[in-house]
């Protein structure tokens, strides 16, 4: 389906981002669940919480097991969420008399949780990788064409000359200070999230807090209490997200209007037009714009499901479902776009 | 892919609505884009535009035209639009002589506005039968169990008695002004765009308003002079739909609070919970609530994409492209959840 | 106090309008709360619900009431709002025996959501007036320079040559569309709010719905079932409010884009600079596009109020508070800049 | 004035903080303004830009200063922003020679932005200060009734037994998490703003950075370079003043669940109803939920505004005038609510 641009077929070659994309698939989304419920067997017979018999199962049966996805589709009209189903499929795959030792302990939100922070790692690894090229590409610009003069522009009216690199530099230091936002965010953002039906973990009884450690260094993930009610994290992430498209639709909002002048630079590559053929769009430099607004827009929802109720809100959940994915997507593709535009940039200033 | 759940292959059987779906997909966009080129062709011939032959070739063309769905992929990537290429591709598919005269006159903008019309027509037929079933079901609960007494709440505190029949009216009531509005709307909103490369009709000397009153006809839309860089009706409609899901969001909320209490409610279905066997979550509900905040963000967005620069902005116009699809499907499935929720609710009051 | 531009001393020049401020002053809130309370005793009296006696010590004692606003103030915190205690002002003034027939059978939210409506009312007019005026002065452009030619841009790049005249009419079709908007809007939104605690008019026995009646007639406003907890008709206004702002930040942004390139047009007026005493900036149209941006980003908040569950909820409608008049004062102040920004274009067009 | 219930003299005080609106009073930024004049004037004198006597002639200026506010009013409405006449006036009272070595080298963004950040400097203080006494009145909270049961709320649904002190983490945690945030952002947010007309303070030849740091360290802030069109640390920051009002929303949200049920809580205070006398309305926890969802949408705005175009965009800069003070009081507003409402709470658990 093509309902939004990034999972559209021929939108997404122009304003999505395929990697960030196939963390936010289906496929990768079950991976991760799995891959949950795999490492919690492990480590909960680590810690005698079930047998090494029961974890064997269970690691085998995941290893062979595939979803009804028909079911599953079924299970999520019914419960609002897919684990209950899953985990149903993955007892009768596992059997008995193990089955009944596979996801103890923990609730749907732990695994969607978790399995989400699994995909956000790599997704930070795609984005860090991005910025870092991104930053690269307007350095380049800085070293080839910084001490050129450029016309200074205030309040959309010419001002004073100042250098290329002056206005360079309005580009890239905000990224360089979103690397370190990023940083300082991870640690509080890739976390296990683990606390079972209502944040207690009381199924595992003074065992809790232990097995919780051991299934976050399992998944690679750090170790924090339950989050399960509480969604700054992913809330200050989806502000990482539109700092960073938001420096990137200043970045293209000046090529738009450098390219609209003609003066100050050069480009190759730009969009054809159907009814102008001599025309040459800096489309590239508009999508930034776009995407930027889009992810702005999308951050008060994101904020909006900070309100959220008791120790599971089904209202304030779903709405992150609808918004964070995109975000993402949006984000790697305004990197990708920067990036490219960068590279098409053949001449700045004069 | 699956990054925004109305194109995900499991979340869309809860949050999705797959006719609606269904008039964004790929298909149905380039379908009706073929139907603006045949459409157009025919008029320009009517009109003394392009010769007889030349529609008649268009049209034969047309009708076994196949895209080459790599190119426009990389079209798209290219232009920011599809729409250059696909002509491209027609007009080889015409062949010559008459290529020449596919898409005569038009603009990309042309192309892809009126076939976002051609498929909000149907959207809105599809949004105003499923708007009039909702409002049937909530006229059945009053029927039914409309002079029962309920505990009135006002801030969160009970307040004095009321009857059934006044918390279903503030259900139902807002949806016949919504029905009302639409009707108001629609004349405004269905209708034909095409301008030509800045909206001036050039290419066709003093005929352009009658070609286009031809066109709009023939496409079965109101006529209406260009509105390329006018996107009022758009961030209207957006406006409408978000009414449309914001009044269902009160009635989901007020079935979630009234479950919570389970006094004055008896629903049958309710999600289960993987970790809680017991439970019977009352998950449609809560989708309404989230289905509410959703439109709500996104129409921030679309009355962003106002400021809509010159004689076309490609960010503005690609803003809207990354919003309003979403929000017309979030209300589509506000309106179905809403509808099967109401057809859960077994007594009502006491 | 000065946290909103619209209610500081200096900024308000700039950004506000004195006209539309004036309508949510504190006096002009409780002249409308008083003339509700009045209008209650009268058509209450006249329908036998309070003696005549009644009613004329409530309008005697109206005639010379001075709240005190210390206490005000102090039952707004206590309260949420400050109906409670000014009733209980009222009451005392009115004295007794009479004092207990002042607001009989209403509650706060009517006091306060009519209050509102009365201000909206000339607000309205206030706004379209102000949105006339700024027709006419497009359309006298449209008359000096619409013969002359333009040179058209789509997507920020030059395009085709167009007329002046296409210009204007994407400034001023838009605005005829919102005239025609608000004419239909205002039927549904100019109503009274009379439902008493819990919606019902408990109070008033059978006589609620002549009494709310007499009461609308009295005060101006169109007769409605009470919408206590439908928050739809404000809503729809407020997205009446960013359609007028919007499009208005178009032209903005339109102006500022050809004051950029300094041909096409001549501005008189233009703001100085500190730095460079040389510059003239295009101050009204940038403020044009920030209002623009400024109600679209307001509107979502405005919009996320419909989630009003029960039968009134504190939360949804302090939020509309927070909201609504900023929208009213922005738009108003739209439609002056531009109307402002309109007579100083002093030419148009080559 | 009174638009916003900030500045509402009566509802200021439901949804204000006085300490905080202080810092957004004229006065307040008037005096910030000449603050920076007078630094600047002072640095400029050690690094030999101007002369000691000029430094000393302004410094007295500045002393017995009082500006005409009437042609300040004038002054915003001609260009945007008050400081090209405030700089006319204080050059006037310095009087020949030296009135022209007032505001040397810089322009009107460095003062308003380096006395936006002075003013911020108190600003993070203060909430600072409300955080840690919120935080504290909840770990008063979980001491004293950590230890009961709660009965643990999922989906609006009654799930298994929590205590108390899980209750309270969920409120609390976010609230720590968020100092720690406070403290990683203040580094890069209290800087000061010194770039000159066009960002390069092309009169200071050389010594441009060097007076800047002596600037920052003058005024109490930290040195960095200019950032006049880099606005990603004020939305950062106002990213945080949303993730601490929504983190508060929840408490809120959750105090009037509690509320609703009468069960596990024991409230004092509580607002009145002037139709339901009895009521007693868990007023300061709706307002939590109000201002958080103000905020989400301010947010989006102060997002927005990070498209800011070239060297400096009078639009995208005035965008921020309008949402950010509103978004500090809020949050402090927030704070105080959620302090005083902790403080009511006289039982917790059962």
């Amino acid at each position: 389906m093509t309902v939004s641009p990034f999972d559209h077929p021929l939108l997404s070659a122009f304003l999505g981002d395929e990697e960030a994309s196939r963390h936010f698939s289906v496929e990768a989304e079950i991976e991760a669940m799995l891959a949950f419920e795999r490492a919690l067997a492990e480590v909960e017979a680590e810690n005698g919480i079930i047998t090494k018999d029961a974890a064997a199962a269970i690691v085998a049966g995941l290893g062979t097991f595939r979803p009804d996805t028909a079911l599953l589709r079924a299970g999520v009209a019914r419960d609002g969420v897919m684990v209950a189903e899953l985990v149903r499929q993955i007892r009768a795959a596992v059997g008995e008399p193990h089955g009944a030792s596979v996801h103890f302990g923990a609730t749907s939100q732990d695994v969607i949780d978790t399995g989400l922070m699994l995909r956000l790692k790599s997704v930070v690894e795609h984005l860090g990788l991005l910025l870092t090229e991104t930053i690269m590409r307007l350095a380049s610009l800085e070293e080839r064409f910084g001490d050129r003069a450029l016309t200074g522009m205030t309040r959309m009216q010419k001002a004073i000359p100042i250098k290329v690199a002056d206005r360079v530099m309005a580009w890239r230091a905000p990224l360089q200070r979103h690397q370190e936002r990023l940083s300082e965010q991870s640690r509080r953002l890739l976390v296990v999230q683990f606390g079972g039906a209502a944040g207690t973990l009381e199924k595992l009884d003074n065992k809790g807090p232990a097995v919780r450690a051991a299934l976050a260094a399992k998944l690679g993930l750090a170790d924090a209490p339950q989050w399960q009610s509480q969604r700054d994290a992913l809330a200050d992430f989806a502000g990482w997200l539109s700092l960073v498209s938001g420096s990137l639709g200043k970045f293209g909002q000046d090529i738009t209007l450098m390219a609209q002048g003609a003066t100050d630079i050069a480009l190759s590559g730009g969009g054809g037009s159907s009814a102008m053929p001599h025309k040459q769009n800096p489309v590239k430099a508009e999508a930034l714009a776009a995407l930027a607004r889009f992810n702005a827009a999308q951050l008060s929802g994101m904020h909006q499901a900070l309100v959220h109720e008791q120790e599971r809100s089904g209202a304030a959940w779903t709405l992150e479902w609808l918004l964070l994915p995109q975000m993402v997507v949006a984000t790697a593709a305004s990197l990708r776009l920067a990036a490219e535009l960068a590279g098409q940039i053949e001449s700045l200033g004069h």
